[in-house]
């Protein structure tokens, strides 16, 4: 497996129809890209597993915009083969993990749920290599 | 029904994820906000629909991004009780849509699908109603 991208998000995942969207595109990123989601319940356990990671990109509503082609880019040419992403809960993301993070991403100004925040996320995966690919998904 | 919101939308809809999803808002929004989804299959129907509203949001790559607060303020104090949307097709918005629009909304600098859009749009919705009341949904 080349690819292996790390989710770290508070909060379960009580929506069916999350679930079985996450499935779909995990189902297309086989074989490509495995998501391995680390689904924590305190801000607590939030901060003690995003600060192991090597390398952590924190989705923050104060981080940077990038066009879907900017994330394909910094996926593929800057971020290594095991990019970990972390999700904030209802309180936003603990300082000390922002401060830990190398790159932060701000996905819209607008607030999403972490749930639908998961599924853009995993489409945007697909999307990166889709793009990476040249196929016709991103035009 | 106090209000009424239209989408105009192309493309089917065939991921059952993504209706049970819409339906899961659409229930939450039951008495307080009804959305009429106009779906169509070509860009010239679409600019057909979109050229008969009287006020009418495109959601454009181009447009202006808002918080959640903002556009619940917007919805509620500036676009009137039946504002329509309208959500391009792969194409983008036809140029006469895109002028006709009295507000360009940006929901994101990253490209969605429409499916995600359209989640998006009425999670928003949700939202908007819900920092209006003031209720601990948006926080």
């Amino acid at each position: 497996m080349g690819f292996k991208v790390k989710v770290i998000t508070q909060g379960r995942c009580k929506e069916s129809w999350l679930n079985e969207a996450l499935a779909d595109y995990e189902k297309r990123l086989q074989g490509k890209m495995e998501i391995d989601w680390v689904l924590v319940n305190t801000p607590k356990e939030l901060e003690e597993k995003a600060m192991k990671e090597t390398f952590l990109i924190a989705l923050d509503l104060k981080g940077k915009t990038l066009t879907s082609e900017g994330l394909s880019q910094k996926l593929f040419m800057e971020w290594g083969t095991r990019p970990s992403f972390v999700i904030g809960g209802p309180e936003g993301l603990p300082s000390e993990v922002q401060k830990k993070a190398s790159f932060s991403l701000c996905l819209s100004s607008l607030t999403f749920t972490h749930q639908i925040v998961r599924l853009i996320l995993v489409e945007q995966l697909y999307r990166a290599l889709e793009i990476e690919k040249g196929s016709s998904y991103h035009k």
